[in-house]
């Protein structure tokens, strides 16, 4: 908090009165902490301020939504999820272009108010980023695969180096590099990450236990083709994903909840 | 081969005439071709070039000094391994700065000839490179942990984004990006460095399995601490890691090999 008044910015560790300012000027709420984290802060919210646009940056939704009920604080309640950040903490770790062209999800679960889920739209679009509509649980499962999962692979990766002693840690090149990366990460994050998402995760984890347990018996048979090809043409899919601006219905449109999902689960992205 | 002439290099396929050249002019020859061709090549330098000093560039070094053994051209041989690389193949894909700062293992296995590693450690300093002694088999065994497997997990990583359709590839960020990476490799070329590797990456394979079956059933306790605590403290000592250079002890002394190898392991690098 030092630090960012220090830069210049209008920071506070006085809640109440933080809260209290933002509902008296019909502010948006960003709450920005850890999931286990976020049951005292809402808390604090219904509090002080229950009729605030309210949103987050967890990188888990359903929980954060169910949470977010538990307080009775859904209706003005948009889940928000930036996809960037970088394996640093803390207030010097942050920087401007941080969010610039990372893709940003705003959840569209049932009965989402339309005016919130703009004000959030735009506040995602003003950081610079892509927004993708999803449904918390569609988004948990989907983050499980791409953002969690790789944090449990790249630990795993990190051990059997360190395993091969000094030898394998110092023959280590790119792919060991960029591989365990995200090991990097400070383990309370990934568990926050991780714990809160199990359920998804376990889908995800057991999923790859089973290709690397395939692998594993075609490679005691001298083959690994199957995997490398399957794998070239996940990541060539990847590598070719589009990103198609959402066109026809605008967020409060009849069907727009169900029409903003549909788009996201094709590659859709929402733009101004 | 035409594109190596238009920019200015002495090339040819006649494999023959080039062998015979080298045997005139004591070249040292560096064969770089995949595993599968190795013997071929063998074949014609044990016909047309015996006498040469030998090197080459493979991946894997245990089945590479095996082939050589087996045709007689043991005495002057020195395996080499540069971990550098790109995901692209061909000429094209070549950069003279491919090599620089790059580990180079050179092999000491039984027999070595000072002189020739001499001559394949100076090739691999004129290219910029860090050179680092390793005996061929716990060369595989370390390179299974650090360059093979993380192939294996990155294209079970890209297999798991990819089953979670646009949303999850839309969704992607860093984390993904980095640890699929290696996956965009050709898939012959990974299948020849993991195939050609077998034995020692399916020790690696089962400790890794062994290591996510493990995290699975805490994951399904909703905890994931001690994967990320242990992962987080192998990519820090990978981080921290020193390349000490090799002192005392010259190519061809008395227990050169011995003393070698064990400063390979413990990070040693040989400098001139």
């Amino acid at each position: 908090m030092e630090a960012a008044v220090a830069d210049g910015f209008d920071a506070s560790t006085d809640l109440t009165a933080t809260l209290r300012r933002a509902a008296d000027t019909s502010a948006l709420v960003v709450i920005a902490v850890p999931m286990p984290a976020v049951g005292s802060i809402l808390e604090a919210v219904a509090e002080h301020a229950p009729e605030v646009a309210l949103t987050d940056v967890v990188s888990i939704k359903a929980e954060v939504a169910a949470a977010v009920a538990a307080h009775g604080l859904s209706r003005r309640f948009v889940g928000g999820h930036p996809m960037a950040g970088t394996a640093e903490s803390g207030w010097t770790a942050g920087t401007a272009d941080l969010f610039r062209d990372a893709v940003w999800v705003v959840t569209v679960d049932d009965g989402t108010d339309p005016e919130v889920w703009r004000q959030v739209a735009d506040l995602a679009l003003d950081c610079g980023s892509v927004v993708v509509p999803a449904e918390s649980r569609e988004h948990d499962a989907a983050v499980a695969r791409v953002s969690h999962l790789p944090h449990l692979l790249a630990e795993a990766l990190a051990l059997s180096g360190a395993g091969g002693g000094d030898l394998a840690l110092g023959l280590a090149a790119g792919s060991f590099r960029d591989g365990t990366r995200v090991a990097a990460t400070a383990p309370a994050l990934v568990d926050a990450m991780c714990e809160g998402n199990a359920e998804a995760l376990l889908v995800a984890l057991d999923e790859t236990l089973e290709v690397l347990r395939t692998a594993r018996e075609q490679l005691a048979d001298r083959s690994t083709s199957e995997l490398t090809r399957a794998g070239h043409a996940a990541r060539t899919r990847y590598e070719q994903r589009r990103r198609d601006p959402i066109v026809g219905t605008q967020p409060g449109d009849e069907g727009w909840i169900a029409a903003f999902r549909e788009a996201g689960r094709r590659g859709g992205v929402w733009t101004r």
